[in-house]
């Protein structure tokens, strides 16, 4: 993770950065299996049990769910007389299971108690030993799968930061989750516009390198001239913003962003809070002060876009971002642009099960580009598409501001 | 708790039903206490922390809540110098909270994951050392507020076995909670009906024994001859009414329960499931055949009512009930009654901070009396007014047929 | 209509009061059709089809919902031959119309533009000349379906003026319905409590004059000594209320009364607006300031409570309402009584299409007895039932205390 | 409107097709007006009122916002000391009322049964009387709003139609809007698809016409080559994506497409009805069976997405679309594409009031290109972006299929 400290950071080097090239296979899937559990050390199994939030999962799951997609999309297949750990286990930790045989459950995944953390981390061993074995001699026409379960599983690690600092900074004691941890171990300082001219500009992934569905095609767009800034947008400007009435004065937003302000009574980021005359906010490694050099996040897409309009600025589309990328720094936040998530020109869907890994998404949701401090270390890359619903903001997202 | 085996029975005899008589209140404070440790016995440390229900508490929050009630009501008030286990629980703990500081949370229970469980026994274990001292030289002001206490805990022991019921059985493999645990220990197959003959009838508490303030004051009431059954309605009598369209056919009820059924697509008992072409139901045993000789539970009042219209008879009125007892057994089921929860003539508020016990939720809430085989052996008498929303259906309710 | 001015009130007696008793059939049908096309004169044609709030009937549906009632129970079973006026109207002016042949519409009352006014006047037009056609040699047989046609229309009649009102009161226009009219045509000023000794009283209809099923069976009771007012409160005591913070605080209030008005952000009686300095109040007659001498008005079950709450004084039950009711004037509001709405002992359902006329409505409901301003001369009696959720507060209703 | 009959058409030709190049402004003014108003006349008066879904306004109040629209923009600045027809009408005709005073009204628009209609057309009198003068001598500063208000009267003119057909369609009795109207009064039956080579197409609204600012900057885009088709879906074509099991299978469903269609039960679409073993569908004409031969309309982008996907094939860009307009027939039906709606590079945001005409519905919509059948005849051009959610499914909207 981008916002450990020094020691934590040699740990993921080993885990992610060197990996893919020179690791076995196996070492590779040994050091992406056992970070998702460094990922949960700190907690206590309370805290792998419960769901504050639709869009936040339990821990458990994240830990279950990453270990049925090796189980089911390899093992099942490649294993000969695979049997299954728990016969239900597929059905629970699926993504989309809605009934049991006849009968229908409304169980949100934050009701359930068991499986315990005990019998899912047993469950991990128990897929981990079966994989080790099968990785000895791993069927090359599965290699495509596994690379995928690779980086879901780091998806994975992404969410279960966001959705652990949910569920502890929800909690009224606002226990930290590790100490050491920074949210911004390096920060971009200087405030200027970089200038990109206009002319042609490769969008999308290509090379042999892996790649989502939805980087690709590369195809070529046209842009026109734009300036776009090195830095984020800081907690000190987003509270100038504050203190000007952004969250009062409806010229600045959206349609529907400013419905959900005055339905949700907005104020402020998520993880805000003001006591005693300061804001501080929850961090990963407690409540603090708001630092005002630091980049705003926690902001959703109407904030953000909101913002822009206030600085009678814009946000970037995210062809303007990946046409700056290579001259911007990135990675402490998820940056959000004014460009939905829908396919690129040539876009195909991979063949069987998990051709509906992506597309189906492709409706309602705005793109996010780059990665947050909390992105495993190789698991991002200029042509790199994330997406969510305009009012989300439990992601480490922010905001690059862009113009004319 | 009536349903347990004899071993299980035992202890719970010497925890309570001598307890009022003979026992010095140090035992008392100590059996009761150590009852809802008992409860808890067969739990995962995660099936302490979820909420699948708004009506359901976590395990966790009825330790907490009835540790705080003896911190709150007797050592804040009375043990000299007391220093509070933690300064935030008095706000976790109150049945009531709603805010933090000056921002507020929408924390439902199922979402707090801290305190842990383990911190939830220290905070007992502090409780209890200081209630200890206090008992050794208990003052005599305080001892109507301890005996509140201890019932109090008796409430939150049985809603500890109903919240468990819903926790483990709405979970997908509907883990058993005690395999040895009977819901119906004892069964009354005599169908036959009583007759009370008309005259006047006193309901009501009388004498010194303890008695919540629903239950006063002690009135005469005039009632007319009626007769009453002596067995509760069987599971066998109520799949009769399902197989005869009971919950397709508008006539059989009340307008809300209708509208309820409709919404809710309620076709049977909460914890039954049909399958494979038998009903099953999920007990505290775990997941078992629907035996239609023991009497039908966890039925809402509405189904209840229902059922009585199909059947051309009635429930009895709350008043009628109690003159009746005497006569007939009970203690297996909460038995819905055709009141509504409302003050006795003569009914006082008690002064204080416990004032609001009660009296606030005299409005919308239906009585039901007896006791279930899960109420604590000495917490029930025929006075007693339990009270839910018409639809609910998560207590171990029943139904007592009456006629003319 | 009790608050009409002399006029009007002439209109009414003639059209009711005199009825009963000496009147023809035919007259008495007359009268009682006229009169509520009397009730409707005022309103312009878009004024009979809006629905602002689900507890609220378009004054078009109420005019042919009546009508309904005439042609479904009478003319369809005793007008020899006789042919519906339109196929689909009992359909649309039944009163629980869930489906159109094999496909369910959710169309709520207030959506439909047709059958326009006209239609509907002219459907009234058609069933009317039927009945008197047939009212020339009614049959026996139908003459008890025939009260309850007449006590039926009453109802509605009632129930027009106060949807017409909650229609024109919630116009930001706030037009008048007449000028003319008053909602307290007399009031009583005197404030002592009258004393009601202990003792047994019969309750319920005796006789042989028209009652719903509901009054009966007659039934004796005991009662304890206690004290009622003879006036209503009037608005000066409830903006003390008010001014006492009683909207703010929960001590007063019911469980389920304070969460209704937590969400509703409820601060004042229903039609109250408080505009430059001044509290105004929504009258049949047009936006006026609040009298302070008229009793309250259109507050909620809810509201009465939290009243007499913090008073120190209470409801009474109806059966202390019965007991009281001849020595109290009344017929100004409907009286709010801390009684649920269940059936007598005794109570016996009518057979037949007219079965589920009240019992169905048995829960949740609170009972209020009297009468209201609005309520048709000769369609009261100190037997009278009405009833209604606890919150609603459209209705002509008010509060009379009683203590001890 | 496209589909009037010959006599019909007539008129509108009159009323907008030869307006812009050669009647004066006073011509067209009037021209335009009157067409709202015979838009409105087969409607009774209480057609005018009701409003069954929050997507309709009642047609009064379109008759009166347009008005509005002339009064605030035009009258109220330029006409030499105009004095309004009504103090309130600006808060009651203004799209985003929410608040009267200092209290707030819940009141949706179709719950105000005042003012009436005859007062709306009084003021449609009113204020076309004091235009009528003005436009005697126009000041040219106020050109483009004029042009403006002619527009947005167009664009509700055809909201007119939209909504009058749910409200008449969603009336049980489906009573016809004009027996001689036809909703397809030409069709496309060629099925073959065009090919588009690759290359760089101008999108965007160029030259000296009226066009919204949504429609500019123009802008040079890179396309790559494809086929669409000429024709559109046909009803035909559709039934047999139903008989597919087209709405059981989530394959073909974008994640909150299938959302939607498991929530509001979709099995077919809008105003369709299975009567006696054949589809019908409410056209504005009436009650009639499907025609397989006509385009399917009334189905949301949902929809259009899964049938797409159901045929192997896929929905148009915008981009594509309008390279494609000129080869294309186009003009029954507003065509899905696959874009969201959002800004044009050099987009820029009008001065001043009218500003917040379009940019901030730029989010969470998706572009229909072309024009429906009940378009006024000169509001339509290959640029115009229409926009509306993804479910939504009351406007004439249709299925252009695209392919590589």
């Amino acid at each position: 993770m981008r916002g450990l400290t020094a020691d934590l950071q040699r740990f993921t080097r080993k885990a992610t950065r060197k990996a893919p090239s020179k690791a076995t296979l196996t070492e590779r899937y040994s050091t992406i299996r056992r970070y998702s559990e460094y990922v949960c050390e700190p907690l206590a199994t309370e805290d792998y049990v419960v769901q504050p939030s639709a869009d936040v999962s339990p821990p458990k799951w994240h830990l279950a769910h990453t270990t049925w997609f090796f189980e089911e999309f390899i093992l099942a297949r490649y294993y000969k007389n695979y049997t299954r750990f728990h016969p239900q286990y597929s059905f629970l930790f699926n993504s989309y299971y809605e009934s049991v045989g006849t009968h229908v459950l409304r169980a949100d995944r934050g009701n359930l108690s068991r499986p315990t953390v005990e019998e899912i981390f047993q469950y991990r061993g128990y897929v981990d030993e079966h994989m080790h074995w099968l990785l000895r001699d791993f069927p090359a026409e599965a290699l495509p799968i596994l690379e995928i379960g690779f980086n879901h599983e780091q998806q994975h690690q992404e969410l279960l930061y966001t959705d652990i600092k949910f569920i502890l900074g929800h909690n009224p004691l606002f226990p930290a989750y590790r100490k050491e941890i920074k949210e911004t171990p390096h920060n971009e300082t200087d405030h200027d516009f970089i200038s990109i001219s206009d002319g042609r500009y490769t969008i999308g992934h290509r090379g042999s390198g892996f790649s989502y569905d939805n980087e690709r095609a590369a195809h070529t767009v046209l842009l026109k001239a734009f300036s776009i800034r090195k830095s984020l947008v800081t907690n000190g400007e987003y509270m100038q913003f504050m203190q000007a009435g952004g969250y009062q004065r409806p010229e600045y937003w959206l349609s529907d962003g400013w419905a959900w302000v005055k339905e949700e009574h907005i104020t402020s980021p998520m993880y805000w809070h003001f006591t005693d005359g300061t804001w501080c906010r929850y961090a990963l490694s407690g409540l603090e002060r708001v630092n005002p050099e630091e980049p705003v996040t926690h902001v959703s897409f109407y904030e953000a876009a909101a913002f822009a309009t206030w600085k009678g600025m814009r946000l970037p589309t995210e062809e303007e971002w990946e046409a700056a990328a290579p001259q911007l720094p990135w990675g402490l936040r998820w940056e959000h642009t004014n460009s939905a998530y829908l396919p690129y020109p040539g876009y195909e869907k991979p063949d069987g099960a998990l051709g509906e890994y992506n597309e189906k998404f492709m409706i309602n949701t705005m793109v996010l580009r780059g990665a947050s401090a909390v992105t495993p270390e190789n698991h991002s890359r200029k042509t790199y598409r994330n997406f969510f619903y305009p009012h989300l903001r439990w992601q480490f997202n922010g905001i690059r501001l862009c113009k004319k």
